[in-house]
């Protein structure tokens, strides 16, 4: 009787599994297969623990000092959140009155409607198209779209052009989340950042392509008054001391990230193709996963026979994406493992 | 024009200065004078990074547990937020409906009002007495109660017997907020974990009696129905893999938070004794702060001074606060300094 009648209601989201036996390929939540930087085990060596009886910056300065140059920005076009996860529940409470709207593809990140359940706005999802490109229908609106890109789980890009063209017809604010933009041959950042942008946020993290899930680590850029308006209304101090550490210390660190993502461009295009061979229909990834249908779209089949050998991957049930299977990229040894034990369940 | 009206119009809570200069004697924001527990240190040096690639535990069993050990409760009873301040945000979401209200004495810790502000939640703030006891109106009524007990700024404790009756008869979720509790004689935390309790949660944070105000972890006790609310609307991965090992670290050492404990509260009461003996009128503290009011009752007067001499300590100007400074209890050899400053200023 105490709690609110919408979250009573409400069905929490569910992450990925992580699984503790370490005999686990594990391939479903997108992490990236190798560490992060040698320059994040040296912040961790040479921190004081002694500081931490302090607060942290509440503002971050240096953090945002090196994201505005690795940008060409401001800093005060810059937010950093707890994990994109916090900005986007930001996005919601700043950006959508209590009658508000809040739009995103179906299929796309599955969070996405629970913050709006959570926030009590009226959910106004877009089913892309079987190919998964989408067609906005005529007149819609909305007071703020999420827009993953490259998507998930499809791992499809949305060329830059045709994100201008709707972000620049559309009156609310526009969230382009980058979670696996690193991955991908183009991204928004230059529409975020572009002079009489008025409306278009550009979210990146941490959590893919530098290696760090763990951290909880990520930021978005774009129009000073909406990246104040998330300054007024984040917990006071939202990111820890050793957060902020740690996250500079990869920032400090381009090439070493580059030289993953090369590699794992290179063991997801291997991958394709060997899927391919294998009569499956593997989506043109842009990111560090594949979205791929097994010859007879028997996804779930396929999931739980590879979860029995301990290969964990994502299956997401529902007449979309039912027939296909999310697979992280990972080292080509593991890519190897996943290949035999599918040969292995057709032989 | 994107933003919401109420976001517009709010004025963003404030935090105590955090100042870069290593010469001033801080004691603004009731920060530990003493490091964490040296098993922190450990848990950074033994920490393997390359982990960080990975997810955290998105429900921090292992903290949960020690936690539940802790205070003789059921896991289901325990959840821990990005610092303290994640949790009083989550509160005004999950037991706030839209019209609902949210109460609060004055004064008290200044984020309450902002929290209401960014919920949009009608604010029910209850004057304290000139003594800073409580009177409850008549017919008193609010979704959610914020209590800080041993209360900010005031230093002085409410006793659990009068905090029992008022939560017996509230109809509504009282959250009191203990985050000074470990320097107090008597705390609320049976209240939360009583059989019968259906509306009391009890919130900690390793912040000052741990001396991990850097680190951003709190944690809440209660009715299992009210947690699990709690759980249902936090962001995913709230807590990050750092975060939890260090937290961790310090649970397991309670000897060494006491041992710190006993210190600040023996130079607490040197301090107290010391202020009196000068004819200031000084709050009878339970925390690790007092709250005092020099001979003339020129708070803002003496406050400059003392940053003139770089000893920070905190002015809350207004009717109720501003004859008072807020002053943390640091190091003996800090309050000598302190204690040296006034007598220079009396001079």
């Amino acid at each position: 009787m105490y709690i609110c009648q919408r979250i009573q209601a409400l069905e929490a989201y569910t992450p990925g599994e992580q699984p503790k036996d370490p005999g686990i390929i594990k391939l479903n939540t997108n992490e990236n297969p190798y560490p992060p930087s040698p320059r994040v085990a040296d912040a961790l060596r040479d921190f004081d623990y002694a500081r931490l009886r302090l607060y942290p910056d509440p503002v971050f300065h240096g953090l945002r000092q090196r994201l505005a140059e690795i940008h060409g920005c401001a800093e005060g076009q810059v937010f950093i959140g707890n994990g994109s996860d916090e900005i986007l529940a930001l996005c919601t409470r700043a950006f959508v009155e209590d009658d508000g709207s809040v739009g995103y593809f179906e299929p796309s990140y599955s969070l996405y409607p629970v913050l709006d359940a959570i926030r009590g706005a009226e959910r106004r999802p877009v089913a892309l198209n079987a190919d998964f490109t989408w067609r906005m229908p005529d007149g819609y609106r909305a007071s703020l779209f999420f827009m993953t890109n490259p998507n998930a789980p499809t791992s499809l890009r949305f060329e830059p052009e045709t994100v201008a063209a709707f972000c620049a017809g559309f009156d609310g604010v526009v969230l382009i989340d980058e979670a696996y933009g690193d991955f991908a041959d183009a991204d928004c950042l230059g529409l975020a950042l572009a002079p009489g942008n008025v409306n278009t946020l550009v979210m990146r993290t941490l959590s893919k392509s530098f290696s760090l899930a763990g951290l909880r680590f990520g930021y978005v850029v774009g129009p000073e008054p909406l990246i104040g308006a998330l300054y007024k209304i984040k917990d006071s101090y939202n990111m820890d001391m050793l957060a902020q550490a740690v996250g500079l210390a990869a920032l400090s660190d381009l090439p070493y990230m580059r030289e993953n993502v090369r590699k794992i461009r290179a063991t997801r295009a291997r991958l394709t193709e060997a899927l391919r061979a294998r009569g499956w229909r593997v989506c043109a990834s842009q990111t560090n996963f594949l979205f791929a249908r097994p010859p007879d779209g028997d996804a779930r089949r396929v999931f739980e026979r590879l979860k029995a050998v301990k290969i964990v991957v994502r299956y997401f049930p529902g007449p979309a994406t039912g027939e296909y299977l999310r697979i992280t990229v990972g080292t080509d040894a593991q890519m190897d493992a996943l290949l035999a034990a599918l040969d292995a369940l057709r032989a």
